[in-house]
C-alpha cells in the first residue's frame, strides 16, 4: 500500500503563523522534503524547523538553477522540467514504499508554489492532502499594517517579470494590486506605477515577517536593488468608512 | 495606559487552520470581540471556540444589516457605518481601561474583512497588532486539490456584484481568478463565465474546509442558488509542467 503524500504551506516565514494541521501533519510524516537553491538552504525548511521531529527522514530538492538563465528561455525550460521530473521520482519511490511524504511549501502550497509540479505528476497515481497556509503577501500587508481590498475592490497579483506597458494596463484596471518578484525589476514597476498614477499609494515590503523586516512608501525607496522576493503593495481601500 | 488591539485571522473555518499565532494571542486577549449577524452566530467566534479561554470576556458584534438591503443604498451606508462607530466605540471603551481587545476576523483581517472598519477608526489612537491568517480562498482551493496561479499568472479577485459585462471582460483578461460573493448571483457569474470561454475550467466550491464541503465543477451545478460565501475558483496553471 502506497504512502500518503501531504502538501504542507508553512507560511509567511514566521513559525508562529504555521497552523495547527501543518503542525501536526508535520508530526506524521515518515520523510520531510522541500525546495531551495544548491548552497542556500531551504526557506521552507527554516520555517518548518522549530516543529520537525527530530532524526526525522529529510528530503532536499535543490533547484538546479534560478534566476542565471532567463525563465522564458528553452534551457531553462528543459532543466526546471528534468528537476521536477526528478524530484517526484524520489518522492515516489518513498511513497511506493508506503511512506508518508510531507513537502513543506513556502506560503501556500497552491499558489505560485513549486509543490504544483509535484502536484500535477504526482496526484494522479497517490493520496494528496493540501495544508493550506498563510501567504507571502499577507504576512507582507499585516506587517504592513495596510488594509489592501474591501466590499468589491477588484484585487490584482502580477509578476515584476511582466512588460510595462502591460504593468501600467493592469495596475490602471485594478482597484488593489500587489506586485510580486521585484528584484531588478524594481526600476520598471516604478515607472508602470507613475503611468498607471498609483505611485504614491504604493508600499515597499521586503522580508515580511521577519525581525527585519522593511516597510516604506516606494516613493522614498532607492532602485538600487530589491531582493527577488520583496512586495509592492496597492492598497484599494483608502479608509473609506 | 491604553491596552492593545489585535486582529487575529482564525482562517476559512477549519479550527486546525489557525496559526500558533492566533492561538498565542487569543489567550492574551482580556476581551474577545467578533461580527456576526444577531440571532444567527459568529462564523469566526464558532472556528476559534476551542481556543477561548473559559470565562474570557466577549463583546458580540451584530451587523444591523447584510443583505436586506443593497449595499449601494444611502439607508445600507448609514446603517453600516454607524454600526462600525458604534462598534469602535465599544472597543475604544475597554482599551481605555487598559485591557486588550482581540478582534477575530474569518480568513485574513486585512484581505475583505470587518475588521478593516474597526482598524481605520482605531489604529490612528491605540496600537494595534495583527496576526495575517489563512484566507477563505485559499481553503477553498486546497480542499478542492486545485492549483490556482503559478509563475507570472495574472490573479484576480471578483465580486459576484459586479455587472455581468465587466465579470466577462474581467474574467477574460486574467490568467486565473476567484469570483466571491456569489449568493443570488450565480446565474450571472455563470453567463460571465460563458461569454469569457472559462466556465469549462470553473470550479463550485461551497464551505470549503468544512466537513460537508461541496466541490464541483461549475458547469454540473444547478443555478438554484449558492450560499453568499460560496466561490468559484478559475484555475490559470493548466497542467503545465
Amino acid at each position: 500500500m502506497s504512502g500518503r503524500l501531504i502538501a504542507i504551506g508553512v507560511g509567511p516565514g514566521d513559525p508562529e503563523l504555521m497552523t495547527l494541521k501543518a503542525i501536526r501533519a508535520l508530526a506524521q510524516a515518515d520523510v520531510v522534503a522541500y525546495f531551495g537553491k544548491a548552497g542556500n538552504g531551504s526557506n521552507a525548511r527554516a520555517t518548518a524547523a522549530p516543529h520537525l521531529r527530530p532524526g526525522v527522514a529529510e528530503l532536499p530538492l535543490a533547484y538546479p538553477v534560478t534566476t542565471e538563465i532567463p525563465s522564458g528561455e528553452p534551457a531553462y525550460r528543459d532543466a526546471i522540467r528534468a528537476f521536477y521530473d526528478g524530484a517526484a521520482g524520489q518522492i515516489a519511490a518513498e511513497l511506493d514504499t508506503g511512506r508518508t511524504v510531507a513537502v513543506l511549501a513556502e506560503g501556500d502550497p497552491l499558489f505560485y508554489g513549486s509543490y504544483m509540479h509535484l502536484h500535477v505528476r504526482l496526484s494522479p497515481r497517490y493520496a494528496c492532502e493540501i495544508v493550506a497556509g498563510v501567504t507571502g503577501m499577507s504576512g507582507c500587508w499585516s506587517a504592513a499594517e495596510t488594509p489592501i481590498a474591501q466590499g468589491n475592490d477588484v484585487f490584482t497579483v502580477l509578476s515584476g517579470l511582466l512588460p510595462e506597458d502591460e504593468l501600467a494596463r493592469r495596475l490602471g484596471e485594478a482597484d488593489a494590486a500587489v506586485i510580486m518578484k521585484l528584484g531588478r525589476h524594481l526600476p520598471k514597476v516604478r515607472r508602470a506605477l507613475c503611468s498607471a498614477n498609483r505611485l504614491e499609494r504604493a508600499i515597499y515590503v521586503e522580508r515580511g515577517t521577519m525581525a527585519d523586516a522593511v516597510v516604506m512608501p516606494l516613493a522614498e525607496k532607492r532602485d538600487d536593488g530589491a531582493p527577488y522576493f520583496a512586495v509592492v503593495l496597492v492598497p484599494g481601500w483608502e479608509a473609506r468608512r
